[in-house]
């Protein structure tokens, strides 16, 4: 019964995932505004009966409302009912702004996969070494970003620094949009060296990841222990020991 | 005989997709249109008998018939005959359509590399992660794409929200097209760091097939311990040696 | 006191830097020019003051002055005081470049960051192999660019031959601003072959990377060896053990 | 002394590749046309007698004559001289491009770059599998190439396969140029497949590479030889074992 109803509520989830992506195309809207009326109703109906249900079922129903998922469920039901007070054609973005909370809730669908958590595990542990990595980039990219508005100047689209800063990253991610881009051969040769280095650098979260997940895959190796063999003080005693190896006596006694 | 026949079939296969390609070819097709026109049907002829005689060849033809690569003979070689009765040029691009299923055939080149199956072995192995890992980078999209609607709307070019996930995965797989790019300070900072998340979270696939793969290549290691010849004292020897490799002597006495 | 003092100092340092980029901007310039006008010059007073303490609290002074950081110390304090000397509009741009010095500033909070260094250590131990991938990289690019320069000539942009390097180091690490681009068929076919290489050699530097990491991440096996007991059958002691874990009788008798 | 010698040849080697890469520059050619000239000339001189002492330093000539870097030697020397025979203005292009050859020159450089080998043995280990790789790639570019000719068509700039397919190359190789895009709701999902597909593939090689990587700098296992006991038949003894572990009888007697 559980399971039905947590399929039902995913396969609603995306629909008003997919009914507030379909509303934003102008043409479509326009044609079909009363079918998305009444599908954004029917939907938040269902999404007032679950908010409204899962008070009732919750032993405690407080911990659940100001949990992340509660308020989530709150702001993803709420931005319909507030239209209608609201009504007037001006607000309407604000509305719609509300309205896309909803998107959050298709994070609910990670509930029911275990294996992503182990996933999370790997990064959380390399999350230091990845930090200080990214740090690293910003700093590449404030310096050269500085350098570029200095050396390009406006002519070459570089009008302020934190122009050239968003220039920079753009170039050393690898992404190259080409709405800014260096004209001057100076310009060109530094634009070179970010390049070179985003191309290199890479490899580093990368390494740190590849790593960390290595030593997941690893054989388990023969646990040991603290324990301090009360006879000769020896220590790293295999988990299982129950005599101490290096003398013989009994541990644990 | 078998092995000269698969080369031939080979070459007539990757002729009959390089004749495919240049046919598309505006220019070279006006030009060029008979010697395409005959070239076409000897390339059909060809296939016709390849896949009758595969039919009588085979025990069981319904097997193959109904098989993918017998799906896939049958119709690559059924296009040019459909031509003729279609005849008209209106659905001349619906027939270069069917022709285009052709293509599908270089995947019969696989069938010869033997190596080809490890490599699909250990992605399978690390296809759950990659499949959470795609999960969240959906996800990433989904949202960052809203967002940008948001905050640069149509000026900027992100006139609904599909284009607005569009251009977040351009951003986030660092492709970067740069037909839609941010305009506004906002959405330029928005933009870096999906561009950073994107230069940084790959390295979570790339970890993850490195450990399936380190995993494969290793070599078992013959394992010594540290037992003392009682004679010579030599060390390192193998786990299972019962004399010493130096002197002879029995160990363990 | 002493970690107050630096974290104020930091914090002056992002203030200082966030300064000169949003005096960039010629928009905000213009209307906030004597707001800019005084946070610049209490900034200056406070880098003096610290620039001054330092000197009186350090015991060998010289030793900090021609230091790395005592250099940027000075070069970021000076630029303003430079800027009445000057004074003239003319040489604004180049009393601006001093200025920017101070971007440097920011690395001081590397200091910060103790892990930091063991990221540099690995990025040391495989600099020898990422500098010759580098090298190669940069062959690859003088070759392809010389070739796209003769194969594409002026018509697509290819204007000489630094240029057409520029373009292939643009498109070898994926950037791919699209300001150059390919048009004739040939030029197209190259290109093909620089970014399906780019794409293949991104795993040297993340292989050489991955591999150095792994290696410190491997932590050390308490090592067993197979004896067996000579009471209790049981296995796997440790190399070190001279009586049985399991029953405490005497091992190797 | 013959060290001094590869020195200077490395310089004049870089110098003459600056030379034909600034001759290339229209601006500059023109206004150093003679001192173009006349290092030109210097440099063929230089190139020319370190040829002819070659020839006669080196025992075996003809070996020499025929290898990779005697052609490479003989044909970086001759473009000036057949520039006088050639003489016109017409053939001006064609001898620029065999000047151009000499880029190949700098290849020497890696001679003196002993680690470049371990490098190179690592990358033809796993070259087998980085083919696949590609020949994967491409079969994908080709396939997806064409259904994007299907589906976009000329209006998106798909003017014919051949260009759909270097459209898939530039997009999964993440390099993005943007000259041509999708623009049809359809063609940009397609696009986003490829892109995605792009992204998460790229794990692929650089995980066969940091696995061919981590094997070499795994700690050198303890080496084992096939020696027959002439005892007891056993096999795999230690390289430096003397006498048989299994019964203690002398090997190799």
């Amino acid at each position: 019964m559980g399971k039905l109803f947590d399929v039902i509520l995913l396969l609603v989830i995306v629909l008003s995932i997919a009914l507030v992506m379909l509303e934003s195309i102008d043409s479509l809207n326009q044609r079909y505004y009363w079918q998305f009326y009444i599908a954004e109703w029917v939907i938040t109906f269902f999404f007032t009966i679950e908010y409204i249900l899962r008070i009732i079922a919750i032993n405690k129903p407080k911990k659940y409302i100001f949990s992340f998922y509660g308020i989530v469920d709150f702001l993803s039901t709420i931005p319909t009912y507030v239209s209608i007070i609201a009504g007037g054609h001006n607000m309407l973005f604000a509305i719609r702004a509300l309205r896309l909370l909803r998107v959050f809730r298709i994070l609910k669908i990670t509930r029911y996969i275990g294996e992503s958590n182990r996933l999370l595990l790997a990064l959380r542990n390399s999350r230091a070494k990845i930090l200080i990595f990214l740090y690293t980039v910003i700093i590449i990219c404030i310096i050269m970003g500085t350098l570029m508005y200095l050396v390009e100047g406006e002519a070459g689209g570089f009008d302020n620094i934190p122009l050239g800063i968003y220039w920079a990253i753009v170039t050393l991610t690898t992404v190259g949009f080409g709405d800014i881009h260096p004209i001057t051969p100076l310009g060109r040769f530094i634009a070179s060296i970010i390049m070179v280095t985003g191309y290199g650098i890479i490899a580093v979260p990368t390494g740190i990841v590849s790593a960390e997940y290595t030593k997941y895959f690893k054989q388990p190796t023969i646990p040991t222990n603290t324990q301090v063999c009360p006879h000769c003080n020896e220590t790293k005693h295999l988990d299982k020991a129950e005599f101490c190896h290096n003398c013989g006596s009994k541990l644990n006694e």
